[in-house]
């Protein structure tokens, strides 16, 4: 198995495979990066506090970490993603699995993150495609916490084989063939969380949060339905799922940037201060444009825009969701 | 507007209709307590620390409370409620409507709160029934946090009037006409938050919480539909928010009791210590029987039973939960 990215969730998922017997190699694209990680076997910057097995083989040599793999797990952010396919057309992949686990939507394409690899990779058929999503904070996979997440790909014997291959008493997984709908809603979460930080931020409460996780929740399904995704799977693990522990986690990077801006900060100030990417700043951006190609009402993305984007006073925008036309409880999907 | 019930959700409802400038009498049935509520303006036991108005009058004088009132709230734990239905019996009550807040299901019978009004009071319609459910812990709504919940009654004219009733700018009211889903999400919730609180109790994570709640939430609405409810309605808040915010929230006590006994303490020993009822404890025998009934699988709800009146241990409970054997994201409603 060959991992691209050694962030949290690429380390993390590392560890899982490495414990279940399968060859790992960790790519990290950073030379020094990949000595000291190799050196001290801890990623400090991304997941402290958790050892790397030896057997583990990291470095900064993308097409050895990449060639003549059964599988390549792109863990990379998402902007990030399309230079990666972009090296890996030179790989030969005939023979591989590609499973991404990165959280996306293209900024100026509005491309799903399959989408992107398909596109800069033009041998790669989607029945060679997965997609790894849910409710799993690298944190707690990498301390063994149980974790329910799913495989998603068109080709369901593909989407089985990635089931089968990640599989740990303590890391289940389900099979899905809607990647349309797993894709979106591991994106989309991170809007919300924004959102979410945002009330935390501000000092609004539990029934706030999850007043608007529900209704979060009913857009994201509303813009995927227009997409062709299947309803039902923003009910599972990468849409509901995925939603909550993003929004109610301690680890949440999305939550943590709503919260502080939700607080007085710009996020200008907020993401100087991040080492690691908060993937639900870019995927509004996206969002926003693809409620409006697609003609949807997505009020909370909306909110969330003119906060991030336009100087929007966040308790401003937090007061005109909740007064909005109280109406029906119609969802509308 | 009378009010019975003077427990955390009575207390903070008559502050806020009183707010709304609305006449609000509140009855306590232990006239002690009646007398103390009415001296101190300080609900010590349910609802510490809010200040209630003086115009809120406290009586423990069933029939003054409940007689010649526009609306009547039934506030009172959900075993009880037989006992207020048979006492409203002798009350005018064909200009009253009557909105029920109490949640759970009937042990003996397996009725519905609303069930169990319309069975104990004959010449009560169900047109002039209404049910206020969401995500509102009283602690926070007694706060002013921003809330929003559902009204829910057969009678949309009803449903309209209750909102129209309660709606303030930090109360937000939507309506339905789906009765069943409404009260069986409200009531079901708790279970599912039982089991939440093991998974704390017992030291697992925000990932296993998460898949917890979203397979919940797959297994409320699965019984739900069998039983009637418009499957969307599980999607909404008195579903997926209710359920969130009592899986999630510091107040909640039915996910203190499920901690408690993750923590190994028995269940005799966790109710003996507190002074609010959970109302998830009874729920769970109801929805046990009716999933049998119904011949609905539900797993989490059959762990909890388990875990709760059969001695199961608590962290065998939730490994069996997440070993059941991998499938398809299949929701099966």
């Amino acid at each position: 198995v060959g991992i691209l990215g050694a962030g949290g969730w690429g380390t993390a998922l590392a560890i899982l495979l490495n414990s279940k017997g399968y060859e790992v190699c960790l790519w990290e694209y950073r030379p020094e990066a990949a000595q000291r990680l190799a050196s001290t076997r801890e990623n400090l910057e991304f997941l402290p506090g958790v050892k790397i097995p030896p057997q583990i083989e990291i470095s900064s040599d993308f097409h050895w970490v990449a060639s003549g793999r059964d599988i390549v797990i792109t863990a990379v952010p998402s902007h990030v993603l399309r230079s990666v396919g972009e090296r890996l057309k030179d790989v030969d992949l005939r023979e591989t699995i590609i499973v991404n686990v990165a959280k996306g939507i293209e900024n100026q394409t509005l491309m799903r993150m399959s989408e992107v690899l398909l596109d800069t990779i033009p041998e790669l058929d989607e029945s060679r495609l997965a997609v790894l999503s849910g409710p799993s904070h690298a944190e707690e996979v990498s301390r063994n916490i149980p974790t329910v997440v799913v495989s998603a790909s068109t080709d369901i014997e593909t989407a089985r084989k990635v089931q089968h291959i990640f599989m740990t008493p303590n890391f289940r997984v389900y099979v899905n063939t809607d990647v349309i709908g797993v894709e979106l809603g591991g994106a989309l979460k991170n809007i919300i969380a924004i959102a979410a930080g945002i009330c935390d931020g501000v000092g609004f409460g539990d029934n706030t949060k999850a007043a608007l996780l529900t209704r979060g929740l009913v857009e994201i399904t509303r813009l995927g339905t227009a997409m062709g995704a299947n309803p039902a799977t923003f009910a599972g693990l990468s849409g509901m799922g995925d939603l909550i522990v993003t929004c109610m986690s301690q680890y949440s990077r999305n939550r943590y940037v709503g919260e502080q801006i939700g607080k007085g900060r710009t996020l200008e100030e907020v993401l100087k201060g991040m080492v690691m990417v908060a993937e639900g700043v870019r995927t509004t951006k996206s969002a926003y444009q693809l409620a409006q190609k697609y003609q949807v009402e997505m009020p909370i993305t909306e909110q969330v825009y003119q906060v991030l984007f336009q100087n929007k006073n966040p308790r401003v925008a937090v007061s005109e969701l909740m007064c909005r036309d109280a109406k029906a409880e119609s969802w509308g999907f």
